[in-house]
């Protein structure tokens, strides 16, 4: 380890990293043997959160001060550190200072060596699901702050009955062979399909201004668009496919369920939900989670963790888990699609490679092709609006410095540009913006650190993505004893959770028949 | 120890309390030595909670069965165990049978030892605030469920706004002597007063059938009815005193912080109001409790206690410790006010003895007189109407019956009825209605167990209450470290934090230059 590790990791935090992040046959090992297995994850887990201050948060962004209001109020985002009032130079970026800190040139995207096109589908598909921000005010919250699968049954009550069919099912419609897709959101003449009308869906991209582009889809495209939970589902083939399957694995474990009970169609779909967020619960530690980690020790699920933890709070999406999360350079600018490689922005607004090539086709191809890399100079020209739009909500939520973030998390703060990042471009354009380390913003300067080795995400991203995934995933009522059992999630329920561990189980699962059995992996073969 | 003790409390449990209700010389010396008090606060409490399964509920009023709803919805109440299918005989109870349990034939009221008139008083206005019933459905629940001091702020922004004044103060009406009391309802027309009009103010009894009674208010009296945050909180003179005293330390503390700082009326109201929040959940642990815990050590709020405790989860009243809470039988037939003896029916909905006598007056006399006591065959008639209103919600709601909450609790079940009350008449009306111990419902059967000698609450009713009370008190976020301190109540909120420990220094500060310095206590003299 150079004095640069220790320089930017401090001693203790250094230490280990180190020890975490190597000996993988140590590591494997401990995984193996009942009881100290659980120890291992627990204390991994919970010296992950416990690198910042646990919740309730003291302050949101409702207000500067702490009042009854802002301690409650989750239709504002909490926040891990007080706004600095002098943190907000400009509080609209110019396009063109975003645009020199995030536009991929032509022709230099960098693409990853260790994660594929899925990744970044899955964590789009997984985080719109809780992290919403009201386009008309970024201090306001839209979420349920919790992992509820609203990305299949919608948010409110209205959204889940528009969706749901009879015998506990979810509505889909069909392709000439039978398989299953989400319904379709227009009908045959055109129109928004009567049943559908009250689900927000977006249809077009929104800038920042609030304001609708003016194109428009035309009628073919709009066509094949889907109704679905989540309302920015249709947005491009790779959200619609997880959608998809998700759906298909809820009525499959829906039918079973049925097989064996009398149960009327509320209580079969209300335990095939409690299920279901299990199985994502449970794919996201396992597969996810562990894909993103430099850890060596596999993490696991387990029911009751967190239960005599301070860590252990209701559910409070912050503001920096929002943005930390936007990770638009991991999408490249040309994507491989039905064997033909085909540039991201026509794809936007069309879901017919599904039903052309197939879903099991689909996830077969996307994880053999790689994503691009979490960067400053990797967005595609085709996202600089979200970026924008990203800048923005930092800037009017007043966050403080990267430099300040690092100190929140327990790491040394940086003392130059150069400690930041070991990429020339990135170094300019970062001297060229802030001219110091310690005017560099939370936002950029998150994307801007080197990765280390053997990690996907740069390290304050690691550090603050584990804080909050874990301390709000973990939370959720389905998995505290008591709850957890045959009782709320049936044994055919239960049997669904025994036999899942990856995307792939389920996958495989719900494209028999298809035109191959599909490799289904967040990481390149 | 008799052998009935034993085989009421089980060995470990009877030893528990033995140990714990005396010694009163060893309790009080522990409670002074630093650190080791709070170790022994902490550790009372904990065991306390501990009796029962904490929170997150598996179930709630909504269903039989757990779903996503019924774990996040708290609209409906939730519930400490299963409903029995097999447990709600009629659901309509007849008012002759729950006549027959808890009418209190005339001249016959059993009046407490120990307790105060002000002891009712306090008990009603305080849970008031956070439990609530919808009364058009039992099974739902329109209670915030967080003790926020909703008595003087209303639950929603609209009442806070109807309620508040200039410079973070609460509106006030005052007498000649320019005294302060809460606002005046109606205007000098008679009318509702403008700015009150979306309070949902409550002024006349309402019966179990939701229709209000035939009798309407005269006016004279009407034109002296506050308007006050508590919909309910006009019911008699003895929760009128409770807002008024609370209303003048809010304004108190609120002038106190607008000398030494220059914020805007918001951040002093709500500064004022995080304070007056933790005020009153000092006074309920540290005087309430401590009156009615038999337990001798004196038991203190501490920032920070609950931190790494499983019982530390979000707040959801349930439907148990709403029914418990309803202690109608400790209110006497008749009181003392202004030196009159009165019947209570005769002071129903009227405020007037509070700008007769003068609040300091009230107290001293409310705390000279003794309450009734906690029983059945204790209810004065005129309030049968809410008791028979109690007996359709656990019915309603299917509550399991008295001795299953009993094995819930971990204390044995009981064998006859003779082993639930000593007490003949009880014992009578119990076996003319249930025949059978193990048929005895939780509401009435609470109500009948005999209280042990120095106990202010028969048994399970006393392990019940500790586990709601404290388990939705000591989770409030204003006492979480990181919250709790001068930056969330201002140094001259800190000071008032320090100078409380008793209700009676919040009226004697609040009654200065009235007709007597105050004697307030829950207890008689």
């Amino acid at each position: 380890m150079t004095g640069g590790y220790w320089r930017k990791n401090g001693v203790k935090r250094g230490i280990r990293v180190l020890l975490t992040t190597h000996g993988s046959w140590f590591w494997l090992c401990l995984r193996r043997i009942p009881k100290v297995n659980s120890r291992v994850n627990r204390f991994l887990i919970n010296s992950s959160i416990y690198t910042m201050e646990t919740r309730p948060p003291a302050l949101s962004t409702k207000s500067t001060y702490t009042s009854w209001d802002s301690l409650h109020d989750r239709e504002f985002s909490a926040r891990h550190l007080r706004g600095e009032d002098d943190f907000a130079p400009d509080t609209k970026p110019d396009k063109a200072s975003v645009a020199a800190l995030f536009e991929r040139p032509p022709g230099t995207q960098t693409l990853s060596e260790g994660s594929s096109l899925l990744f970044p589908f899955f964590a789009q598909w997984f985080v719109d699901g809780f992290l919403r921000t009201d386009p008309s005010d970024p201090r306001r919250n839209t979420s349920t702050h919790d992992i509820d699968l609203s990305q299949l049954y919608g948010q409110r009550k209205v959204e889940t009955q528009a969706l749901r069919a009879e015998f506990g099912l979810l509505k889909t419609s069909a392709d000439a062979e039978g398989r299953e897709f989400p319904p379709l959101y227009y009908d045959s003449d055109g129109n928004v399909s009567e049943s559908f009308k009250d689900l927000p869906m977006v249809l077009e991209s929104v800038d920042d201004s609030k304001a609708r582009t003016t194109t428009t889809l035309p009628d073919a495209v709009k066509r094949t668009l889907f109704a679905l939970g989540l309302p920015r589902g249709n947005i491009h083939y790779g959200l619609a496919m997880m959608s998809t399957v998700f759906i298909r694995e809820h009525n499959r474990i829906a039918r079973e369920i049925r097989k064996h009970h009398t149960w009327d169609s509320d209580r079969i779909f209300e335990t095939t939900r409690n299920t279901m967020i299990v199985l994502l619960i449970k794919i996201v530690i396992e597969d996810y989670i562990n894909h993103i980690t430099p850890i060596k020790f596999p993490l696991f699920m387990e029911s009751g963790i967190g239960l005599e933890e301070r860590w252990y709070r209701q559910n409070w999406m912050s503001v920096e888990f929002n943005l930390l999360y936007r990770w638009h350079s991991l999408v490249p600018s040309t994507v491989k699609v039905g064997g033909q490689t085909r540039p991201l922005s026509e794809l936007m607004w069309d879901t017919s490679p599904l039903t052309e090539h197939g879903v099991a086709f689909l996830f077969d191809e996307a994880s053999a092709q790689p994503c691009s890399t979490i960067d400053l100079l990797n967005t595609d020209p085709s996202m600089l609006d979200i970026e924008q739009t990203s800048m923005y909500v930092a800037r009017r939520t007043q966050l403080a410095s990267f430099n300040a973030y690092r100190e929140r998390c327990g790491l040394p703060r940086l003392r130059s540009i150069d400690d930041l990042t070991s990429k020339q471009p990135a170094r300019d354009a970062l001297t060229s913006c802030y001219g110091d380390i310690d005017k560099v913003e939370f936002f950029p300067g998150l994307f801007a650190e080197d990765v280390r080795a053997g990690s996907t995400l740069p390290p304050l991203m690691t550090t603050m993505v584990a804080v909050d995934a874990f301390s709000q995933a973990l939370t959720n009522p389905l998995l505290a004893p008591g709850i957890y059992g045959p009782d709320t999630f049936s044994p055919q329920g239960m049997q669904a959770i025994r036999e899942t561990a990856s995307l792939e189980d389920i996958v495989r699962r719900n494209t028999r028949g298809e035109s191959l059995i599909p490799r289904v992996s967040l990481a390149l073969p």
